[in-house]
């Protein structure tokens, strides 16, 4: 990043939030910038996320951590998500070590946040090690106060309607 | 798409309407999709928005129409904007009546309306000649009441904070 590196969060319960991440990727690629794109409780083998493929493809890397959720999976015991989000950390923060991104987003921290899989001055931490040059999006809904205070720029994502409402289901393409 | 089409809005103050159109257009063209994705009251020659040429390369079809706007540039007369943003919609007439595409994203042409260089009537119009199939995204601040009433998603992007604010200029590869 040829700017200084500031740390964004796009929380909210309407649509929008991990697509403007993923324009914000697709941006800063079309600008030659380096872009690591890491998401938290997706599970690309169940949903085939088709953004992460098109990421990759165009020069991003891109990596799936801490694919459960015990809210999704009541087999799922929330001690071990809370295992997997912290080896989520121990990864970024060797990210953080390389210095070879110019923009990382952690798509869906704000639910491991929101579920109580990792406290928020963990992740304000990790943030705190980042180099001085790159920029950090954070996406998902409930991000903690704490977080807002710390980030630079914060977008609320507000659902004044979505077609789940009227019994609609996630259609391909558009919300996977 | 594979699926119905609904109509999207993306409105509010805040970062995020633009790169959320974006991050789903590359969601759809992950999937094989067709996207066609026009922008108004941009223009690419000065800023060379870099999600474009990213958009181009990876199958879509990019339009940059009614580039200029009143308010930006005090020498354009409204009147003018009008005449353009007019042959605008009459552009989208033909793409809807091509029935090529399965995802059609109109980046700021909520700015059209709030500009008044637009009514809200004339895009709800044409809106209402969409083949079924066909998902349109419609982006920028301002989205009257009654375009809001018509469509099936939206989403309110709140600004909680920017960077502008602090007086941080416009950063290449994040805000164009």
């Amino acid at each position: 990043m040829k700017s200084i590196g500031l740390i964004q969060v796009y929380t909210g319960d309407g649509k929008g939030k991990t697509t403007a991440a993923v324009g914000l990727a697709i941006r800063a690629l079309g600008h030659g910038f380096k872009v690591c794109y890491i998401s938290f409780h997706k599970n690309p083998e169940k949903w085939g996320y088709s953004e992460h493929a098109v990421l990759k493809k165009n020069g991003a890397d891109v990596f799936a951590l801490a694919g459960k959720h015990s809210l999704c999976n009541k087999r799922v015991h929330a001690a071990s998500v809370r295992e997997d989000c912290l080896k989520g950390l121990g990864f970024i923060k060797e990210i953080l070590k390389g210095k070879k991104y110019d923009l990382l987003i952690i798509d869906e921290i704000n639910i491991s946040l929101r579920g109580g899989y990792l406290k928020t001055d963990e992740v304000i931490s990790l943030l705190q090690e980042k180099p001085p040059d790159l920029e950090v999006v954070l996406t998902g809904r409930g991000a903690p106060v704490k977080l807002i205070k710390f980030a630079d720029l914060v977008s609320r994502i507000k659902k004044v309607k979505h077609p789940y409402d009227k019994s609609i289901k996630r259609r391909k393409g558009i919300e996977y």
